[in-house]
């Protein structure tokens, strides 16, 4: 619009560009950043900065890092002899926030997909394969997400470490605090087939 | 949590606080502007501390600009003799894109409210009343949102001025593209009352 001034409607422009946020939402994160100058606006520019200088991936396991190696990777408190593979950085926090894995990662940076044309070669396949080997991984935990790609790229690097080491993966079923009654039939039927004796 | 870089997670902490952003939404925008560094991650820092400089509050009518006095209320464009009397900047913005309005804005800066203890004094009504008599405008428009606060508010304005000038307010009935069944009662009752003959 015309009427807003040039500066604002560039950042709202810029704004709207975030995941989650639109047009709408990107006005009025705008409108309270403004009204939350000294608090908000001038923190988040600074802390914008300060990621942008320093931000970059761990060559070893490609999660972010702040220097060469990630602080996972160089911590002498994690276990050396299995790998957690996730697809992206994203799915990493959300395994360290429940705190059960004391392991290392390896960070894939996304799934095999024929549509988008994504083959190993363009994730951190034979880097997988490569680290396994140099590091004398027992056990490699496939953490992909359930959908078709995830479960594709689980079968493909399950297939490229078949007699090189030891390969699980996350176990399919109920969530906690699920209702059958809410659940798709896919999760049901994995239930099953995997259910347990008490 | 403690595994990711401090840098990465202040930046987390601040973009939560932005409204619409909840914990996992900021932790999703951070990593896409990790990923957008040089598109996205620098521009949006730079446009952050080019608002945070430049932005300031009309003199005259509340509106953000980046002056004294905003674009509206400075351009020979616009009418002088009616002006529009709005909540928030949210609310002007919304006015201009349907852009029906060719007159000057008058910014409140909230609505009335017992609860939240905001009197005529803490909003820009007594700076209505003011300049509606400096300025001899002819016509106060009241566009405050069909809440309770945003009604009370409207009726106290209303008292302020009478005799001053003609005060106006936005029609109620049903939206464009409406329908009856989604509608609460009290639209449908408004609409009715405010039937008009074809």
């Amino acid at each position: 619009m015309s009427d807003i001034p040039r500066e604002i409607d560039d950042l709202i422009e810029l704004m709207a560009k975030l995941p989650g946020l639109g047009p709408r939402s990107a006005r009025r994160a705008v409108l309270y950043l403004i009204r939350k100058r000294g608090l908000l606006l001038h923190p988040l520019a600074d802390a914008m900065h300060a990621v942008a200088a320093t931000a970059r991936e761990c060559v070893v396991c490609g999660n972010v890092a702040t220097s060469e190696t990630c602080e996972i990777c160089t911590s002498p408190k994690r276990a050396t002899g299995s790998l957690c593979v996730v697809e992206d950085v994203a799915d990493l926090w959300a395994m360290e926030r429940s705190g059960v894995f004391k392991g290392r990662y390896h960070v894939l940076g996304g799934t095999l997909s024929a549509l988008d044309a994504v083959g190993p070669d363009e994730l951190r396949i034979p880097k997988l394969v490569a680290r396994v080997r140099d590091e004398g991984i027992g056990e490699v935990i496939l953490a992909l997400n359930a959908t078709i790609d995830g479960q594709t790229t689980a079968h493909y690097i399950a297939e490229e470490l078949e007699g090189v080491c030891l390969v699980t993966s996350l176990a399919q079923g109920v969530p906690i605090g699920g209702e059958l009654d809410y659940l798709d039939d896919g999760t049901i039927t994995a239930a099953l087939r995997a259910r347990k004796s008490l």
